[in-house]
């Protein structure tokens, strides 16, 4: 079925000059509606132009302007964390409508190893887009410094660490952990241990740090059972850690509600009932938390609004040229359902 | 906290002409890599690029060529659907893993509304990509018609209507449909239900289709409850529709698996039983199928070896100028578990 049929390719500035049977710089100074072309050159081209079916180049016409009009949304994950993140689609659908209330189009660009990263970044200083927004950046990630260098306007989802020189959106991980392990003990858990993930990101850094905060003096840290992603597969070896660990364990606060869907997994499989015996939160009211069973105790996250503020700090200086000096934090909620 | 900092702008083709001295003319003819440029202005052009810290456009190098070395993969749903879809993260995997190998970057563009599409044509026009992947058109699609117009290369994934003039590829809606309906009537449900789903595209219809060859004359089409989209809410309405209009049912294939999490809860709800009561299958097996109570047998989608092997069909486009004449159908798989 790839047996070629024949048909013509793309016209190009070449096939009108030959065309109007003139020179390449002339077709060019024309299309850029620059001055000193006769009026008979000029007629030949548009003539050219129409007959061969040449297509404008807006991405080449902005060449003097360095404009493209377009936006770049990068997603730095691992695959299988990529397919069950409940956020991104929401934080590309608030980003694709910010950016097109501005006429500007959003492309979204994965990094799934670093072939992608090298290829990304010659993309970034290609001209193709006007500036950038990154979710789930890391420490040390190369996208990042690639972007402070070419002094492409950016803005981070998630708060950076400390060395980044982008500005950024996100949410209080640290006070909405908190707040949910507050609420798990205040149900009378006496018990109670995490999940943790993805410790290599503020995330995860912070939803532990925002956990130890709510236990105080009672915190254990052979209660925390410490997995690199925020997965099913995560949630499911660290209830089996933890119930390992302290069979009397009885309340869990899980990182992210897929990581809360392996563990209710894991405590189906080792006869524990949820919310009777354990009490089990998770984080970023995904789809599916309202579907477990029983109906998972949850942090709602914005995602779309972190997308649509994120759209508005990187247009603000595409047109400014200025650089907003830190971040902002959008505000979370506690779901409170059935699980605990 | 958007109090600009002052920060220089990036540097246009225009900072290294005034630097160098030079007219812009003289700077393009060096940049272009065209003759007829005296050494010294060369020289006094290259001092200034590295000076002012001007980035070589690559989008606007390649007017010549209309080559920018990036396929686009555009997304056309509703935005609840774009959440909730399975398979659109794999195939954006897929496709990403397959362009990146032949060092092409992959940029994905969202259409949501009407706006959207009309920026996404322009931006296909703009000379920004090579070439598209299209997923989820449907009937009297613009973009389609606007990227055929446009001499593009481009694939569809998902098989269109009769009247698309692009190429695609796919997978066997019908006979899975069927399979998986034969597989629950072998079971011994006499009563068997659909809640189908996105009825204005093909996938949609050709799983109608299946169901209907599997049942042949005992088909009753008062037990299919026809929903708009492949969503949880078409899954609680469809089954309390399909309840009411046959108390007696004892089997149901929900259009996809995000419908059949919202029958499950719909027959919960009701009290019934599943499977004692009912039999309930899926299509896709989602991430969710496998954590659903009970486990979802379903239809498992190919969905990363779509994203690659449409990817493949697009470079083979782009490298020989033709295009492949017809589709291809990807191999799908029946994987039974306990929700029937």
């Amino acid at each position: 079925m790839t047996a070629p049929t024949p048909r013509h390719k793309r016209a190009t500035i070449f096939d009108v000059a030959a065309e109007a049977g003139v020179s390449r710089g002339t077709v060019s100074r024309v299309l850029n509606g620059e001055p000193y072309v006769s009026a008979a050159a000029r007629e030949a081209i548009e003539a050219a132009i129409a007959k061969v079916g040449y297509v404008r180049n807006t991405a080449a016409r902005n060449l003097a302007t360095q404009s493209s009009g377009a936006i770049a949304l990068i997603v730095h994950e691992p695959d299988s964390v990529f397919i069950d993140d409940p956020n991104i689609g929401a934080i590309l659908l608030g980003a694709n409508a910010a950016l097109s209330a501005a006429d500007y189009q959003l492309v979204s660009l994965l990094i799934d190893d670093d072939r992608d990263s090298q290829r990304v970044t010659g993309y970034l200083g290609g001209g193709f887009v006007d500036g950038a927004i990154i979710v789930s950046a890391r420490e040390g990630d190369p996208i990042s410094q690639a972007i402070a260098d070419l002094r492409l306007p950016a803005v981070m989802i998630g708060r950076p660490d400390n060395q980044s020189q982008l500005p950024w959106v996100g949410i209080d991980n640290r006070g909405a952990a908190r707040r949910i392990t507050e609420r798990l003990v205040a149900t009378g858990r006496r018990r109670v241990g995490m999940i943790a993930a993805g410790l290599d990101r503020d995330s995860g850094r912070d939803r532990l740090a925002g956990f130890r905060d709510a236990l105080g003096a009672s915190f254990d840290d052979t209660l925390v059972s410490r997995q690199p992603f925020y997965t099913y597969a995560a949630g499911v070896a660290g209830m089996a850690e933890l119930l390992r660990a302290a069979p009397d364990i009885d309340g869990v606060f899980a990182a992210s509600d897929a990581v809360a869907a392996g563990a209710l997994e894991a405590l189906r499989g080792a006869g524990r009932r949820v919310p009777a015996d354990i009490g089990v939160v998770g984080f970023d009211d995904s789809t599916w938390a309202l579907r477990a069973q029983p109906a998972l105790s949850t942090v709602r996250q914005p995602a779309g609004q972190l997308g649509a503020r994120a759209a508005e700090l990187v247009l603000d200086q595409v047109r400014s040229g200025g650089r907003p000096a830190d971040g902002a934090l959008l505000a979370t909620e506690v779901v409170w359902r059935d699980s605990a």
